[in-house]
């Protein structure tokens, strides 16, 4: 399970285990070849730019491309650092096997024929890992395009050239998107800490992987093309302990089932359900972005501002639409609009023309020259309610947009705040935009993509808040939960797989979750005992192991006032069905209308183990759709953070109708039901429906638990 | 009203009388002058490229820019067919009575300082407005960039360039957006038929320009950047007659509320409700962007391309990855990916290597060429459960993205279905972009936005139908519902302004609606009487024009099932309430829960008159917010396509709880709503509230009418 065991708190990891990888001193070649059009030839070529020792292996010859061979590693004789392996597939286990005993300690495995092709492939990979395993050799691969670590000049892949050096660490689970963004990179001048074609993920997945550019100081940002998941508690560890150092940007294929179809009938992966990913996203802090641009753009900005210390943008512009166009993507993207203060409208008021916005975003109007748009940066800038600053320039016949970007660069030196820009255009624009750029200012086309971009910050700065709390969380020791462990152990040794409701509350309860009492009666005399217990009136529900919706057979009887009722309803339910199916009732007290219905639970997700669902409950519980998913462990905050998302949390502030309700014991109830179920993996599924909440607090009025046979 | 009158039916407006403004054979510029950085001097450098005649006309001067100038345009003593006007705005009334004088058909106010500066504003463009309309005059602006005419090589704007001749008209509410737009028109090769910057519309507005656009043979789609909507009817009608024959593209700023104060604050344009701007906008068929890259992307792949026959696109793709981002693109945005037929799949199987995607997205494979290429877009391009092809191409070793380029080309010429490409790199696809964009099949850098653009073409294509349906139901005669206005006559006779519940339904049951019957009782007799001739039990109401919220007060009783109990109930009612606010109690039936609450209701915008709601109702209906707006006159299916875009609507289709809803009695009701608020524009207001839906039928449980005064 993600984030239960105390060992994976770790903050500080040690050296990365895939140092040899990504800087090793010496390279091994296995399989070069100058046959024309061959991968080993590629491979060669673009090996041939490295500045460390290079050794291609050939079995049959001794020189490749002019350069000396060796026929073995063996024959080598001297230390490799990295083994790149592009020979057939059957050959792997061998190779690796020489690879162990030549000390190599990183592989990259081009090859293919493995898992893709049946059966015999996941038999050549369980080989090839267990030798690699046995000598503690990292692979990265198989069936990959090959990694290139642009600082230290190392070109392995059999890509047509070498990315730029940069920040960016970019680790995709598609070779051919690899080679695609490689060309695009060119043309957008965005430089990469290392390009990774992921492969198959027999070894080297993508914890290792953000462990390792966590810790290195060339990566400013990790951006993941995904398409599974793979070591899902790896990759959750990972994510949250990196992700609270240096952006983490994904775009993850199959957010659609058609799409998941498509991904899995090229990769065979399974890829589990796309709101449990979201969920777990958001848990460990990563950004989930949808287009490859806006992937990259986010890389960038992310890498190169500050992020802002609240969510306000100021927008200065000289013109009004799109200063509207910022505001309207802003507020779209939920974000907020600057109020600018009395000082500020006073100093605005003072430099700029009398017919100026008067307000955010602030229109310096269309004749507007550089010494104008400095002094409204500077009050606005200033303004303690303003958090980030977006100037727009559109060229109208009065416009430089040089010297403003010029005056833009030197107000955005005497601020904390983020600047963005975007001066909008063709050719009138572009040397101011390269100027704004150098200066490490970035810039947009149009004013709403810079909107987005902002709002994006800002969500950045708001997962840090939360990842801290998800990294504390995940730290402290959690409740053992014995009662209801014990309870469901009963349980299991009596071969039961669906408890009852007053079987399932009674768990509830030892959780701590305030339940509404259910007393199993075998006959009418204990449901007239039980009724007098809990206080009339009271109601009866039918149990039974066969029928499961109780109240189309006639199976509950309501507001029963006195033992007479109670004895009357009783027959009434067990001559409702067959007597096979009649296993006794449930006696509970009666709870008047009133209070909010909402719905929890817990089911086991199949890569992310238990994840929690709160929402909406009633009768349109399922037309609504109105539920968020919670990876525990929980705190109240972090349990606040996910119910906020629903439609419903509006009715819990309260409504004409209904008092605010108990937010206090609301979280309670989803950091018990977290804690729970992590203690007790034996609960397959868990549902409170309803769960009523009031403002004196929360009630679990119905509850169904499976458990694992 | 929009939509109401039959004049306004006509589907074949005559020669666009704004002719002269767009192809004029001679123009005069009133201020030109060659003072150095004049709006004048601009202007008159644009208008020299102009073919015709060209006067400049200066007061004090005979020679302007080394051109002959006149003092005035009385003096020109020629046939003048456009003016275009920079003289300061006092100058104007007397301009135009000179204008019109000369027999000039057109005016182009480039001139600022009219309604924008403040009352003096408004009252010199009244003056300026009479002038125009006494003679015929058509005026575009004021306080505008002008327009540009680039097929006419007419540039009477004092922007820094013309714009590119091409098939796309421009109308913005922004000039300096003009000019941002203008200069990153050239390099993205974007070309105009129009650029016209609107000013404040005084006379020329968004529906003579659509109309004008509408039959202009060189405009091929109509693109509008709009702050505020202005002549609501004018633009309603003229965009649904119009975007019948073209796409009419928007962008329309003040989409939040923050985002409208922005605009209202620069032009002083009112912004009605963006909820009812959206619903207009569908029943007009004009399709609604968020953003400047899409506005000219749809622009250009709805001019370009046919209109797919169905929703279902097929991809084929030499790479995995992208092909899922492209499915994940579609599905998100709402779109369908075609199942391929079994005879498809025969085929693809015999011309692919064995371990293709065998589905849709068709994978080719990494190694892919041309000819396989071609045979795989054949075999999907043939199969008739296809309706468009994506092609993308990923550049890998062994990829030639030219060749393959050329054979999509090809199959393109083979097929009437929409082919859409995504060749995704940098220079090493440049070649083929060009080559497939010069053969008029649109390119996009990545597959989502290429999903994202189809999905665009068959709304496209959609909302065709429903504008077929729209303008077919605009011509029909509507219902006058004489009964429901004589009953409202009467009341406002009375001087009532709310009507109680037994008076709304009476007009509700008049324009045949299903009401339940309440009826209203002044005395306990009355009330013993109404409950006997409805039927027992019944269920007694206060009536009271101060207290609203009857429940709350004990002014509900439920299921009275004799006179006794009706009696009884009465005392209760008029004890709970003080003397002068009881006004006697509507009887009704009282009705077994059972069936789906819904809520529908009228307002009346400011700027779109009336408009319907209909949503899910309950307890819950404000916290829930699943409410859609109509604008009427509706028919069934303009209805239908409306209540489908609501949550509840997957619940009026049946659930566990409940059997499907009657349909057709649901839509019946909001047309004869519609039609009851066309006809009977004196109802300001209408709820009603529940609307109970059964398989059975609807029936309006409550309800409740504001009327003017």
């Amino acid at each position: 399970m993600p984030d239960t065991a105390l060992a994976s708190c770790s903050l500080t990891p040690g050296a990365s285990e895939l140092h040899a990888l990504f800087a090793p001193r010496s390279v091994a070649l296995v399989g070069a070849t100058d046959r024309e059009g061959s991968v080993g030839r590629a491979l060669l070529e673009n090996l041939c730019g490295f500045g460390g020792e290079l050794y291609p292996v050939n079995a049959r010859r001794s020189e490749v491309l002019g350069r000396r061979a060796w026929t073995s590693l063996t024959a080598v004789g001297r230390p490799v650092d990295l083994a790149v392996i592009a020979t057939p597939a059957a050959t792997l286990p061998e190779v690796i096997r020489e690879c162990a005993a030549c000390g190599v300690k990183g592989v990259v495995i081009i090859s293919a024929g493995f898992k893709e092709t049946g059966p015999g492939g996941v038999e050549l990979e369980r080989r090839v890992l267990a030798e690699a395993r046995k000598a503690g050799v990292r692979l990265v691969g198989p069936n990959c395009l090959g990694l290139m670590s642009p600082h230290a000049g190392l070109n392995a892949t059999f890509a047509t050239a070498m990315a730029r050096p940069g920040r960016v660490a970019f680790l995709s689970q598609s070779g051919a998107l690899c080679t695609a963004i490689l060309d695009w990179s060119f043309r957008q001048q965005v430089g990469f800490s290392a390009f990774v074609s992921v492969g198959s993920m027999l070894d080297v997945g993508w914890g290792d992987l953000l462990h390792h550019f966590g810790e290195d100081p060339d990566t400013g940002s990790i951006v993941l093309y995904m398409e599974s998941v793979g070591d899902a508690a790896a990759f959750m560890e990972a994510a949250r302990i990196v992700a609270a150092k240096k952006p983490v940007i994904a775009i993850k294929v199959g957010r659609t089932a058609a799409a998941a179809r498509a991904a899995a009938s090229h990769t065979g992966a399974m890829t589990g359900s796309d709101d449990v990913l979201d969920a777990a996203f958001e848990r460990a802090g990563v950004l989930r972005v949808d287009t490859i641009e806006e992937l990259f753009d986010m890389a960038e900005v992310l890498a190169k501002q500050s992020l802002p210390q609240g969510p306000a943008l100021a927008v200065v512009t000289n013109a009004g639409g799109p200063g509207a166009l910022a505001t309207d993507a802003l507020v779209r993207a939920g974000g907020v609009m600057a109020g600018l203060s009395v000082p500020t409208l006073e100093r605005l008021d003072q430099c700029l023309p009398a017919h100026w916005s008067h307000g955010n975003p602030v229109d310096v109007l269309g004749d507007a020259d550089a010494g104008r748009f400095t002094e409204a940066l500077r009050a606005v800038a200033a303004d303690p309610g303003v958090h980030g600053l977006l100037t727009v320039l559109t060229p109208q016949a009065m416009t430089h947009p040089l010297p403003v970007a010029q005056a833009l660069i030197d107000v955005a030196q005497t601020t904390d705040k983020p600047v963005l820009a975007s001066w909008m255009g063709g050719d009138a624009v572009e040397e101011a935009r390269t100027l704004l750029n150098k200066a490490g200012l970035p810039t947009y086309d149009y004013p709403d993509e810079a909107a987005r971009a902002w709002q994006f910050m800002w969500q950045r700065q708001e997962r840090l808040r939360l990842l801290a709390e998800t990294n504390r969380v995940a730290c402290l020791e959690r409740p053992t939960m014995s009662v209801a462990r014990e309870i469901i152990t009963g349980h299991r040794a009596a071969g039961r797989g669906l408890l009852n409701e007053a079987e399932a509350k009674q768990v509830l309860a030892a959780a701590g979750i305030p339940v509404l009492e259910t007393v199993s009666a075998r006959t009418p005399d204990e449901a007239v005992q039980a009724a007098e217990r809990l206080g009339f009136p009271v109601v009866l529900k039918l149990q039974s192991r066969v029928i499961i919706h109780k109240t189309d057979v006639g199976g509950v009887q309501l507001d029963l006032k006195d033992e007479g009722s109670v004895r009357a309803a009783w027959s009434r339910v067990e001559n409702a069905v067959p007597a096979d199916a009649f296993d006794g009732v449930g006696v509970q007290r009666m709870v008047k209308d009133g209070g909010l219905e909402l719905i929890c639970g817990c089911v086991q997700d199949a890569q992310f183990g238990p994840v929690l669902m709160f929402g909406a409950g009633g009768v349109m519980v399922e037309v609504l759709q109105d539920r968020v998913l919670l990876l525990p462990p929980l705190s109240p905050m972090l349990a606040m953070d996910r119910v906020r998302r629903t439609r419903i949390h509006h009715a819990l502030q309260g409504t004409r109708h209904l008092a605010a309700v108990d937010m206090d014991a609301l979280t309670d109830v989803l950091v018990r039901l977290g804690d729970l179920v992590l203690a007790v993996p034996e609960i397959l599924e868990l549902d409170i429906n309803p769960l009523v909440a009031t403002a004196a607090g929360v009630l679990a009025l119905d509850a169904r638990i499976v458990i694992r046979a």
